[in-house]
């Protein structure tokens, strides 16, 4: 259940018998032709689906995120990663004191994978905590779902491509972009980065059929929902 | 226009001709009986609705905030003030990058002020840009409606209960809460500041009519509106 | 009384009957005609007044605080807010470890306003104490005195010029500056916040009688000490 | 060649020619049976192997990393990632000053992966700059040696046992200790880790033949000589 | 010239002709008998006399600085190192900002040394100005000045014990104290250097005729004088 | 004995019967003609000699120190004191955490000494524990042993010189360098410390008979042995 749905006293009466809850993180972004807001949307609401039929609170997504190699492409918003830290210090530490002691990190963004090493120490401060890092898009069943629709998938290619990320009146490209040498990408500046990217796809087609769509994120859904389930530390 | 609907190359687009934006200040936090994210709801849709008419960008609401003192009502996340100054610092630092330089940063909490301050340390140094702090709902015409309405309106009362913010399946009770006691508030550690609240809201009534509610609503997202419109720097 | 008049001996004794203090909080800025130390003197001095009879101590004024808009006027110190977070934090620690429980921050500046909401997260921590952000010139009753007195009264005008803020031999102007747009100047840079200003008054008299200045005074010494006397948390 | 093998008119002469570096990365943290310092001496020592023919310099390994689950075997020093990212700033910005703009960071710990993600961060501020962030075991050719010499291999067992990793007098087990279960290793408090660990290895024997060691050991050299010629950006 | 004796128009026209001042370094700590404020008051005091005929302005004195073994004695305020050299930064970047480059930091307190170490850390970073670290008391002619008067001087002893920093209607002992072993005293947390030290004077008489110590400070202030007249870099 | 020659079986044994500890503090930068690791190689060395016949572990040095006032000589590198103290931190943390309670900081390089500075701060907050902050070569015996032999003895002279600091093939000038002005040296930025310096010797002689060298060294181990034997607080 989204928190944004929730008042303090339910949440209060929901921690009399659960101490499990999910903090989304996303990203504001280039996302080549889809909306700057990928990563933010679907971690967000795969969170919120896997949740829905445990009850466990999910948290507003974290909209901005680690991406310094975007930083050539407008709209794209960086967080340093001391900065990063700071924060997840803040939120663990919060959803601690109200009393969560199983939380789930849904990641939708590759950059804010430091806060799966951050979670490490966190919990070394924590004993009796546990938190989980989950990268939802590259999970073994979900990305074993993408691998079987088309081996080209990559960041802001289809497999980003859903309903809800997708623009009202822009239209994408209908060729299959080659794959982008991604050991060059990561020696690249911004500049480089922006050069090397064109509009921000780094390989795969542009969209694909929702029907498969769906399917794949319903593979994403489900495996969410059975890390909420456990096994816990 | 909110950036989630917005790609980067609109972005772009835009900012050849323009070079506001909007960054709308959160919170997650008790609001008795509303939605723990009032302030982040109120305070990206007034923006939004303020942009429209003008195509300025609002970027998505961060969705914590500065509130130490409510850290005893479960489910409400209270970040440091030395960690906010660093998000905000690199929120600014990477919209400017862009190409922004007249930038709104539009709150809708209270405990946010601070936010106003590092704005000035900001713009020091980037004497090329300019920042205005806005408090949506105590700007001077904002207030005056709600002022007029009913006197007696504070936190999580009547002036917080709007179609969007109000959870489904909850009812308010519907009596006129007396004023708590600001000053000695402001004394209280969290505990205190829980026993002197009880459900969190600081006086009056739980909820008003609705066409009240869009009245003040409409100045609100005017007064912004005229904001965004100028004079700045 | 003074810190600087004490030992820690005297301290000690003190800490066996009673658990005040008063941290009075300076800056070092322009105020155009007056000495560059008007926040600091007169923050300290109200503080001193107030607690002689009481018997609390008060420590030096903290003399540097956050004024990054004044910043093209020679002689002006700013310093960062999140320095300025982490002295406030020292601070209070070392108060605290001293054995002090309630202690107000005398404030004489403005721009130290996040002091007060540096207070709250920092009560969050240390929830058997109590401390209270006491902005002295802007309080009710002694603004209520200025306001009588004149209603045009601000930064660096005659509301600040005591025999103890003004300066042997220099003579300052005798007219009445029309008071500055100061919605206009918070959305400047510095080299913008001096072309506005001028000398550095935002408006009113340089100067008024010192019977009328004596009067305004006492009532700021009795609301400052009343404060000391209670209700604290 | 090794920095501590060279003065400062020698690295001068060097930079007139080329502007390649590395700087290894170490951990000082239990390796079971193995010295405490095994991420420290190989990460240097394969960097200077691979350095030697080019004549590029081979800044001392850092001998501490992040490595926080490993708290509770004595003897393992951890960093917080905050401290982490400070220390790569300086020695980059370092590097950068004296000359140098291609730079391999030569990781030696699986737990120093946001070491990676801060050279994304720094080059983005330093875009005359390349950083390469080299997993010197994990990389491909090295870890296909690996594999195809024992599959089951991991931190602590025989694939970091070197004539120069154990300990004199020290005899390992003969046994080929199961796998143990990463993901839910990684859910652990430092208790939970060390009890699901016993001694350390994570899985596998705990020595091969040397003759085996050596050749992937070969491998590992000449992978990373081949990064340090290029391509570079 | 005392800055709390000018303002900023004075300060201005002083930058026009010399680009010298002083910033004096204090501490809130305990010194036996004597006033908690002594090493700001002498810091402030020996800095404005030695500057008068010069012209050169004094800044106030930072009243607070590095004195964690101090803790147990009430009234002692420490900062944290790490809250000192923001200090320390933003304090030149002002000066700096002004247009300030030669600038004398005066410390009071021999645990301020660290602001020495970070004065060069700063002119790495501001290659046009130079700053000069003077602990006032031992430098070479006071020192001498003050070991032919009684070689048996330390911290809160006569040779702190000015008539500017004793206290009215308190009588020290008139007893000769014998020295502390200093290198014990250093291995000793807070409780420890209370129990070792007492009052807090770390070894000789407790005061000194008034003559000896006016002709001590002639040197002093002589001494600090010839530093602000240079050689600078 | 070295940590690198021990594993965490072995700590945990020995930490049964002993709580002490060294952590060597080096640095990597110019020392003229000699290697570039002068003072890490010393400070580890001369800890490990010392601390032999003890059993007490040693830990690998800390490579980095600060050394702002050479950055204009390649190869050295330079921490930031902020991060400095933040390694220091948590390096002390981790062996408290072991179980370590007495900590002997073996120091190589001058500029590191606000490390002293800090354990200060630390032991505050760690009462149980004793931190003592050991300059090896200015020692009291040891430097009395440099005088004897010559007194024109610096950085990077003959007194830094050697078997284990000096490098192959490279010959130092026979000729007694004249002490450089240190006072004036201070107050140099990077480019004036180098042209000063020229070669980086401080002053004396490059090199002298290894028979006096070794007769220094040995009163050296023999001294800091005698800090690890006690008193400790």
């Amino acid at each position: 259940m989204r928190i944004g749905e929730m008042n303090w006293m339910q949440v209060e009466s929901y921690l009399q018998v659960d101490d499990r809850c999910v903090l989304p993180l996303g990203s504001t972004e280039q996302h080549a032709y889809l909306s700057l807001s990928v990563d933010s949307i679907l971690s967000e609401r795969v969170a919120a689906e896997a949740a829905e039929p445990l009850g466990v609170p999910v948290f507003p997504a974290l909209s901005y995120g680690l991406t310094p190699y975007f930083k050539d492409f407008p709209g794209t918003i960086s967080l340093r990663m001391e900065t990063y830290l700071h924060i997840l210090q803040d939120m663990l530490d919060s959803v601690y004191r109200s009393g969560f002691r199983r939380i789930l990190l849904c990641n939708g963004h590759g950059g804010n994978a430091p806060a799966g090493a951050f979670a490490m120490e966190w919990m070394a401060d924590h004993p009796d905590a546990s938190v989980r890092f989950h990268n939802w898009w590259s999970a073994p069943k979900t990305w074993a779902a993408v691998q079987v629709t088309d081996k080209v998938a990559s960041h802001a290619s289809w497999m980003e491509n859903f309903p809800w990320t997708r623009l009202a009146h822009v239209t994408a490209p209908e060729v299959q972009k080659p794959m982008t040498d991604l050991e060059l990408l990561r020696l690249q500046n911004p500049a480089g980065v922006r050069r090397m990217l064109g509009d921000g796809n780094y390989g795969g087609f542009y969209q694909r059929d929702d029907a498969e769509m769906l399917a794949i994120w319903s593979v994403a859904v489900a495996e969410t929902r059975a890390l909420l389930e456990g096994p816990w530390a």
